[in-house]
């Protein structure tokens, strides 16, 4: 409860009142918080005092607000690092998460000339197409198209990448080590393809990657993902 | 014109005409294009072909699609690297754009508990908040807010920022050079506060990063900008 004597700020007090009924779970992703006027009648506190707090959460980016409808608690985000090579299953294992991808589609075909640029190759050699959908703890945060060159990954098949996170299959059965990877970031609208996977909102925040990996000087993958932007915040560190 | 002895297939010969409008002016940003059916008709070429090199085009970031509408001229992009250090203003000038900032609001206050956080002061002590907008070659294309502490900056006034660059006012005036900074990137929906600068276009997608700069270890800076998302892709490496 509030402390009226205490030397804490009321507004102060009342942010790690919300903030601990987050962490605690008593207030889940997208939770609806109670009205200023309810907080002020149940916490006996000014309507200035709750909306200093309610700016500051918002602020931190604890809670978002909706035109008309109130504060809700903002979903948990994940920060990726951008400083050193990363795949999303190593990232969400350390993050405690379990890491789930699901196949949508697989199938090779020859690559048209846009592929073909990005890959090294020349238009109408052969490359895998592969959708996935990736899965944090059951929750879907990203939808991504990867394409591969068929000569490197002779007899890959869907059932390969089902068992076993990608970059491994790359080692495990091809010998080849993913060492480095050019990343582009742009911020996009959710679209109609994705959307039904991931939100079921088209038009909503996502962030477009687009990844190409190496192995030595050799091109081994082009993917485009397209992220959740409630989900994910990007970090990195400039010299 | 189409050469239809050519060894170049016909879409492709399409494609190099569209991109060589845009590239020489005569289609411009966010220009309608033609019609596949006009297409056809003014290059007697089939429908088939018409709408592989659209789909190109628009895989390739030249054109984009309005549902119902047609389709349009991209418009053109800033590339940033994340590799190093960068400033807007120095950025702008290696494209040979002209960069120039307009000082929308610029006070001193005391600190929130957040930002003095950021900037590792204690609550209350003063800082400077500016509020930029940033053009390039007089087209708005971010919306800035930066926070500044008052001790390091001692009489600092809007018309220093106006002259000069900001980086060159802390070293000039000041002594301090930035040599890093931590910066995080999310995807987010413009904002009623900023579309009305960059795009009046309240929902459309926006690039927030936020920069915390640092002489030495010492924080100078933390900036939030809003960049439009249209006008950015970002660029990374990974080791």
């Amino acid at each position: 409860m509030i402390d009226k004597q205490s030397r804490v700020p009321l507004y102060a007090q009342l942010i790690d009142i919300i903030i601990e009924k987050i962490n605690s779970g008593e207030l889940k992703e997208h939770d609806k918080l109670p009205s200023e006027r309810e907080l002020c009648d149940h916490y006996q506190i000014s309507r200035t005092t709750t909306r200093q707090a309610m700016i500051e959460l918002e602020n931190e980016g604890y809670i978002y607000k909706e035109h008309g409808k109130g504060s809700f608690v903002s979903p948990k985000t994940y920060t990726q690092s951008l400083v050193k090579m990363y795949s999303f299953t190593e990232e969400m294992k350390k993050l405690g998460k379990t890491p789930k991808a699901k196949i949508l589609s697989f199938y090779s075909k020859p690559s048209s000339s846009r592929i073909a640029k990005y890959l090294g190759l020349v238009e109408g050699e052969q490359v895998y197409e592969m959708v996935r959908l990736r899965l944090a703890d059951d929750e879907p945060i990203m939808y991504e198209t990867t394409y591969l060159p068929c000569k490197y990954f002779p007899k890959l098949v869907k059932e390969d990448i089902e068992k076993s996170a990608m970059y491994d299959v790359f080692q495990s059965q091809y010998n080849f080590s993913i060492n480095s990877a050019k990343e582009s970031f742009r911020a996009v609208s959710m679209g109609p393809v994705e959307a039904p996977y991931l939100v079921n909102d088209i038009g909503s925040p996502a962030m477009k990657i687009e990844r190409i990996a190496f192995s030595q000087d050799r091109v081994l993958e082009y993917t485009v993902s397209i992220a959740r932007g409630d989900k994910y915040v990007y970090t990195t560190e400039l010299k």
